[in-house]
């Protein structure tokens, strides 16, 4: 999809994002339609600076593109010693609380804060309920869904892989109004506020659908990325951060085969497996994609190791 | 509550907050025991402050108690044209995905943030499904719990309110671990770390639990206050933001009976109501023990005008 965007013209690999405007905490930047991770790494830089300065950095972003994990971004804060926050809009996949129809993205947000002893806190998240993998998921494995994941075309929840995959309008966080989706719906709107009415960016219903295609001209998609020192408030944060993670882990689990487990921790378990395979792992399928991209780009294919 | 922890001498209502440690956009403020409204005031207005010097005002607070409204306070700058952010940590009641028993509060959170039109957008939300007081509702009501919203003591989900209430373990917003309950968890510790971690006060599980009894010491409660300056990034924040708001309300219904809300709406309509009456309405019960404590306490009951 990013390929497909660059040869439509769609995104301007080659530009250079820059700020439009500056205060001592904050940025205003314009990604100049580039690759959403060379804004991403251009703003959350600003960010980091700015919190070192101040004790935080606020750094909004216009005219981008899908920026890859969230948390990424977060992260590099995190290995700074900062705490570091990542939000980014996207495509309206999302139905507010009682509407037919989508208005807002699948608007991730992540939060990663260092800590000691080897630990990290590390969230990233959709602020829908799943996001569309998931559906899709179900459906090769032929399962219906849990109830809140998604709509139907009628609107009401659907337990139908299939058709909620063919409808694509997926529920916030929450699930229904008595489960309070009402609350996921929020979060999406405040990824929104940060992220697109901020910056300036598309928001909401006004971003464009996203497809194999790579029709629908610029995504101007909106980010936004924070950077708060630790240093600024009480000594001893990373202690703290280490002695919470460690307390999760050791709760007694509901099911003696399912630990309690803290965020990120399941990331970084895959993260130890890829190190020590020395490789993501990818399915077959992905493969055959890759090197036919790598065909029709006439670039060098990704090496494969067979397992 | 609150009265009885001034009694205990939990609470010091006659100190004086104070400011430990300050950066250009920040703050680390002692609220040495006080109210949490009195400290949420003394420290909102900082992040104010500071955000209309530098773009950003973010403040954490130690030694507080029970401050109330989240989105009060987030008001208070969204008021001043900023948006306004408000979390505060509170004593352990939500278990952790997988996870037996409560480790984390109903941590709230809130972001508000102004508009054009006369509109603006509130969100003030528990991180757990619901709070304790939509369990007692269902109590009253002998109606059952949906799915998703407390742990009996065995840890799994109950629909049983009377022993949902009598648990008090409630699930994190997202429900259960197949409804993504661990985006709730991660989001009510980001609460924590913003409001307890970061401002070195009690967090987690280390908590006081609160009754009504005033046992149990110093809550030593943390908040954090954050304040945003839209004017410090793309010019007509407030139209875009009113934009938004106003496309939501007018999403087709799937219920034609159940329109579509922007967050707040139910808050401002109840507000509205509360204007027209000229008072606030209260249950009988309430009023009888308002009457008993001033009673108690030697002070001038409240005007109650009955209906």
């Amino acid at each position: 999809m990013y390929v497909n965007d660059i040869i439509s013209g769609a995104c301007q690999p080659n530009n250079e994002p820059k700020i439009l405007k500056e205060n001592a905490s904050t940025a205003w930047v314009d990604a100049n339609n580039v690759l959403g991770a060379t804004a991403s790494h251009f703003a959350m830089d600003i960010a980091i600076k700015k919190a070192q300065e101040t004790g935080v950095g606020w750094v909004t972003v216009k005219g981008s593109n899908h920026n890859g994990i969230a948390g990424f971004w977060a992260k590099k804060a995190a290995d700074k010693g900062l705490i570091g926050m990542a939000f980014t809009n996207t495509s309206p996949l999302l139905a507010p609380t009682r509407s037919k129809k989508a208005a807002l993205g699948t608007n991730p947000l992540s939060v990663v804060a260092p800590a000691s002893k080897g630990e990290s806190f590390y969230l990233d998240m959709a602020t829908t309920a799943v996001a569309v993998g998931k559906i899709e998921m179900q459906c090769r494995k032929g399962e219906p869904l849990p109830l809140g994941w998604a709509q139907g075309p009628d609107g009401k929840i659907t337990q139908d892989a299939e058709l909620a995959f063919k409808t694509s309008c997926l529920m916030p966080l929450g699930g229904g109004e008595n489960t309070s989706g009402y609350k996921g719906f929020g979060l999406s709107a405040v990824v929104d506020i940060f992220s697109g009415i901020l910056s300036g960016s598309n928001y909401g219903h006004h971003i464009r659908s996203w497809s194999h295609t790579g029709s629908g001209g610029p995504a101007n998609l909106g980010h936004c990325f924070v950077a708060v020192n630790p240093g600024s408030f009480a000594p001893g944060f990373e202690d703290r951060m280490a002695e919470s993670i460690q307390h999760w882990r050791q709760l007694e689990p509901t099911d003696p085969n399912l630990p309690v487990m803290a965020p990120g921790d399941k990331e970084k378990e895959a993260a130890k497996e890829t190190d020590a395979n020395g490789t993501v792992s990818y399915v077959k399928q992905q493969i055959e994609s890759s090197a036919e991209l790598a065909k029709r780009l006439k670039v060098k294919p990704m090496v494969v190791k067979f397992n």
